[in-house]
Order: structure tokens, then C-alpha cells, then sequence
């Protein structure tokens, strides 16, 4: 293989990487080395105004969390979430290894997954050898088809909120049948009455996992929680070990938990910015499918590559293989930021300046 | 229940948790409220001068660490560690969840754990419902009556270090009849000679932990390494998902595991601390069993109750509820830690100051 190919070669696998996960921006800026510096990611539906962690005592690197700090960020983490009275919180190092170790925690069979959605739910399950079916609503509680259901709600990418009233009822029918429900709430800090952690008691056979990275804005810090009905905490306990969050993360949790002034002041921002980035869309052509107050799912006015496009703008947003006029778009974190993405979108609909009309991603390197 | 029995079977409960596990001085303040403040905690085998951790970008928490910050981190470690030409090393939030995840990653059957050693190996197999046999030397290769043998190497608490070369011609022959083998080598940096990683290509079958908790003194941080030939790899990366480590974690793992000078110096320091302990210890009667130069373990010169003696001059040490005369003691951060260390030993063997005779530990709260 000569230096081109391998390079095209190369380029190739990281252009699909970028359809296939958010936050890709290391890639993103090797594919194309000549736009605007800095990246602006809005590949993943983080909030780019991250809660502000603040300098960390050095004893929280050295020693193991004390289980005083451990439970002080769960009392944290259930006064802000609730917490049915029959439920216990369990920490883990980012919601991600919950979702990896839930086909090795539950008993095994076949998972159904509200679809489009997350795609991890999906890899964990069939590289455990779970079959999948993927579902278009929820099935009936007293079917056999299925073991296991998962639910991200809101939802990822269109932003599809089940009520909490009616994911409950359906809950204990489920979980009455034998089932077990998975729910990640991974959004749902932005999705006033969607959680389940407003049930007072917590069907036996419901999962739900919860997270810093979205709405604090922590991705970084690898926090999340899985809540269970108490007799099922243990198993969770023995798969992670005593420490599974580290000392930083646990004194920067239970902080950004109990921060009931900045939490409200984001959630105002967070909706004010989404209409702001509705607008800017708008304007070029898209259309609004859905999304959360974290994050736009649009249809592109046409079938050109607008992952290419933005990206010649230093901009990486999310774009699906199964979907190619889809794109899923974060916010922006700054005025500098905001002012790329309205050039972009206008330099999009000014007929002069589209975008090539190409199906895959063709990225320019070196130029 | 009254008060007062509420409170003595808390005590009891944490009592019986100081004979447990190291690194408990929450419950240790709890239980002598009048010793001198602040605690010293020679209960861990964690060095008490850790390497020192700059202050992190903000980014770092807030996005998911990328690709390339995971690669760097990787790379130091094998640069660091050594790294078997056939070997991955993948990283893990802690050698902790690691050592959870081995009996649901290997296929089920019986262990074998040289002991005594560290608990969390024994516990992490029966909860996943193997059996566990206790062995006190290396088994015969051939045998048919383990799946598994899990060996700590250098060994905690009696530092018992096998030198690579037996230990890699046990793990040809040991995976080679078909059975794995675990090397948690959590002290290895402290016992040159002694890691399987430097041997040219790991065996199949063989599983070698590493950890930035005890030398490096960043247990809190929660990172460590699974290493692991190739085809072994993607099985961990299925449990763990793309992010096991936090952003800050890898930027500092990366840094630490690169830092020859002060690795080095460190090495040095370490010598010669225990030394220091060593004759503090033997001046008290104390006899050295054994140790690693993160630690040391030693018969005490009578049945009398040494962590509540050490305890009562606020200084935790970590006793054994199976050999109630053995205690490990880790090293002392700084001069004011090494003084306090002094004067217990000699208030210890002063005839009129001797720690009542008593088999199990008898708390004094609130005095």
C-alpha cells in the first residue's frame, strides 16, 4: 500500500467514525487541517457552559473516597433527581459501563430498544450475544418476544418524551410480566415530568441510569448513577467495587447536585439558546424534527453533505448513516461560536456557496 | 433499641470495618474522637508523597476524553510498565472494577488464590458464585482442579514477591494446560525483576493488573491497566465501553507514567523510608515479616490490642482479623507523621503506658 492509499484508507475509517459518534473532533480536524481553528463540537448534545468545577483538594487524588463522600454525592444526586422510597443509587465511572454491564447483570434474553436511538444500548447488548429487535413504540407488556426493554427517554436523537405517568403504568405491567426495563434518563434534567424517579415506590425489574456528562456538562468526569428497587443494589455493588467514582469526581458531583441557582439558570439558558439555534436553521432551509433543550435533530433542505459543509467550518455536527438528511446539532458555547454557525448556515443558502450534493462523506484532506 | 446500644453496635460494626479494608479514617474519627487531628493514615500501602498533580483544563471535564488523550495515556503506560509485543493494555477505572469484572469476563470454574492476600480477589469470585480455594504455593500445572489462579505479585501484606522468571515459566506451562491466570501486580513498580510484563510475549490466558493507585499515590485518581494478549482485548473494551477513565484522570496518568525523574527519585525515598519504619518498629519490639517498600508487615511483640493502641495517638494502621498479632503499616507522609509514629512506639514500650491485653478491639468513643 503505497503512502496515498493508506492515507485515503485511513481518512476513510475516521469520515465513518464520524457518522457513527459524537465528539469526534480529534478526527474531524485531521480530515480537515485547513478549517477555522478552534473546532467547535457541536457533535454531542453536551451543554457547552459546563457547570464550574472548581480547583480540587490534592487528599481527593491521593486517598479512596471516604464512604462519607460517597454518600454525601448520592444524597446529592437523590435530592436533585428524587428517589422512590424503596429505590437505592448506585455510582458509576460514566452511565457508559452501566449500559456495558446490564447484559451481564440482568438474566439473559432478548432486548427490546425504542428506536432511532443511542447506539451503545444496541453494541452492548449484541456483543453480550442479546438478540435485538429494534421497536418503533412500546410493546405489550404481556408479550413473550421479550426479556428486556430499553427506553432513553427523553429521547436521543429526536427528543421523544414519554410522560412519566404513562412510562410508569406501562413500568409495572412490564415488570409485572418478568421484564425488566431499562430507562436512561441521560437527558431528562431538561424534560420537566419525564423521570421516573418521581414514582414513589420503583417497580422491581426497572433500571434507571443517570448522568453528569449532558446537562452539567461534565462528559469528562465519567459520573452517572444506576437507580434500582434496594434488593438489587448488591449486584451492582459487586460488579463495580467500593470506589468505582473517583475522589474529584465524587466532591465535584455532590457540589454540581446541590447547585439549585446555576441549575435553574441553565435550564432558562438552555431553552432561550435552542430557539436561537431553531432560528439560524430555519433560516438556511432546515427543518426542525425535534430535539431537547441540549440539543436540535433537522432535516437538511437538500440531499448535499452537510456533515462536509459544516466541517469545512471548523464545525462538527452529528450525522447518521441510516438517515443521511438527518443531523443532530449541540449548542453553541459562545458568541464566536454562534456567529460561525449563522456564516455557515449562510454561506449554505446562497446559491453560489452550496455545498456539493454527494451522498458519502468526502472529505478534503491537506488543502 | 436505646441510644446507647444503637451506638455501641455502630461502633462494633465499624470496629469490625477498620479489620476489614485499609483507608477507613472516617469511621476511625468516628470511633476515637479524641485522638490528635488530623489523622495519619498508615492503614493502605499507598505512598504518602504522591506524584504531584498540576492543575486541569477545565476541557478536560468537560469533554469526553479523546482518542488521541487515551493513546498518550496508553503509550506511557507501556512505555513505563513494558509491554509484551502480543499484548493490549486497556484502561480501567481503578484495578478495582477489573478485579470485579475477571469472573464475569473468564469462563466460570474454580479458583485458586495464592493467600494470604489482598481480599477483594476472593470476594470478587464468590459473589459471582465460584469457588475459591486458598492455596499457599503455586499449584501443580498440570492439575485439573482449578480453571483459574490468581496471584499478587509483589504480595500484600507480606510483600512475598515471585521473580518474573519463575512466575513466567508457571504461566507457560499454567495457561498452556488451558487455565488462566491473573497477576495483580498493583506493587510492582516498588520490586524491580518482578512484572510479567517484561517478558517478550504474554501467554495467552494471562491477565496482568496495574494500578496509579499505591506508588504513584493517586488512588483516588482511579485509573489502572488491564493487560492482555491481543484477542483478549476486545472483550474488555465490550465491558467498559470507549470512556472507562476521566478526562482529568488520563491527562494525568499520562503525565505521572512519563515522569523518569521523579519515578526515580521516588524509588529512592521509598528505600529509605522504610528502612527508617523498619527500625521505629523494631525499636518498639516490633518484628519485620515482611513488606514491600510501600509498606511493611510485623508481628507485634504481644497479643495486646495495637490498633487501638496506634489508633488512640490518631494514627490508623491496618490489622488482620485472621492473624490479630500481624499489622501493616504504611509509611509516613512528613516529619510531624514520622514523629507521632515515634512516640507511639516508645509510649508503647514504656512498661507503665502498655496497651491493655485484649483480643478484640474495644473502641473508646467519646472520651
Amino acid at each position: 500500500m503505497d503512502g496515498n492509499m493508506r492515507l485515503r484508507s485511513e481518512l476513510g475509517k475516521s469520515a465513518d467514525d464520524l457518522r457513527v459518534h459524537g465528539g469526534r473532533i480529534d478526527a474531524a480536524a485531521r480530515l480537515y487541517p485547513s478549517a477555522p481553528q478552534p473546532w467547535i463540537d457541536l457533535s454531542t448534545g453536551i451543554n457547552p457552559i459546563a457547570w464550574p468545577v472548581p480547583q480540587i483538594g490534592l487528599a481527593r487524588y491521593q486517598r479512596l473516597p471516604l464512604a462519607s463522600e460517597i454518600s454525601a454525592m448520592l444524597d446529592a444526586a437523590a435530592g436533585f433527581y428524587g428517589l422512590p422510597a424503596n429505590a437505592g443509587i448506585v455510582p458509576v465511572p460514566g452511565s457508559e459501563i452501566a449500559i456495558r454491564l446490564l447484559p451481564r447483570l440482568l438474566p439473559p434474553g432478548r432486548v427490546g430498544i425504542l428506536t432511532p436511538t443511542y447506539g451503545s444500548h444496541a453494541v452492548a447488548w449484541r456483543e453480550a450475544g442479546a438478540e435485538v429487535l429494534e421497536l418503533t413504540g412500546l410493546p405489550d407488556p404481556g408479550s413473550g418476544d421479550l426479556e428486556h426493554l430499553v427506553v432513553v427517554n427523553p429521547n436521543n436523537p429526536d427528543g421523544r418524551v414519554l410522560p412519566c405517568a404513562e412510562l410508569a403504568a406501562f413500568a409495572k405491567a412490564w415488570t409485572e410480566a418478568g421484564h425488566y426495563l431499562i430507562v436512561d434518563e441521560a437527558f431528562a434534567e431538561v424534560a420537566e415530568g419525564a423521570s421516573l424517579l418521581s414514582m414513589p415506590e420503583l417497580p422491581a425489574g426497572v433500571v434507571v441510569l443517570r448522568s453528569l456528562g449532558k446537562f452539567f456538562g461534565l462528559a469528562g468526569l465519567r459520573v452517572g448513577f444506576v437507580v434500582v428497587a434496594k434488593p438489587a443494589v448488591s449486584a451492582w455493588h459487586h460488579s463495580l467495587g467500593d470506589w468505582p467514582v473517583s475522589g474529584p469526581a465524587c466532591e465535584i458531583a455532590a457540589l454540581a447536585l446541590r447547585d439549585g441557582a446555576w441549575i435553574t439558570a441553565t435550564r432558562t439558558r438552555l431553552a432561550t439558546d435552542r430557539k436561537r439555534q431553531n432560528h439560524i436553521l430555519e433560516q438556511a432551509g432546515f427543518r426542525v424534527l425535534g430535539g431537547t433543550d441540549l440539543f436540535g435533530l433537522f432535516e437538511a433542505p437538500d440531499e448535499s453533505d452537510w456533515l462536509d459543509h459544516f466541517a469545512q467550518a471548523g464545525i462538527l455536527v452529528r450525522a447518521f448513516a441510516a438517515t443521511p438528511q438527518r443531523y443532530r446539532i449541540g449548542l453553541p458555547a459562545d458568541e464566536a461560536a454562534w456567529r460561525r454557525l449563522e456564516l455557515a448556515c449562510r454561506a449554505a443558502s446562497s446559491p453560489a456557496r452550496r455545498p456539493n450534493t454527494a451522498q458519502s462523506v468526502t472529505p478534503r484532506p491537506a488543502r
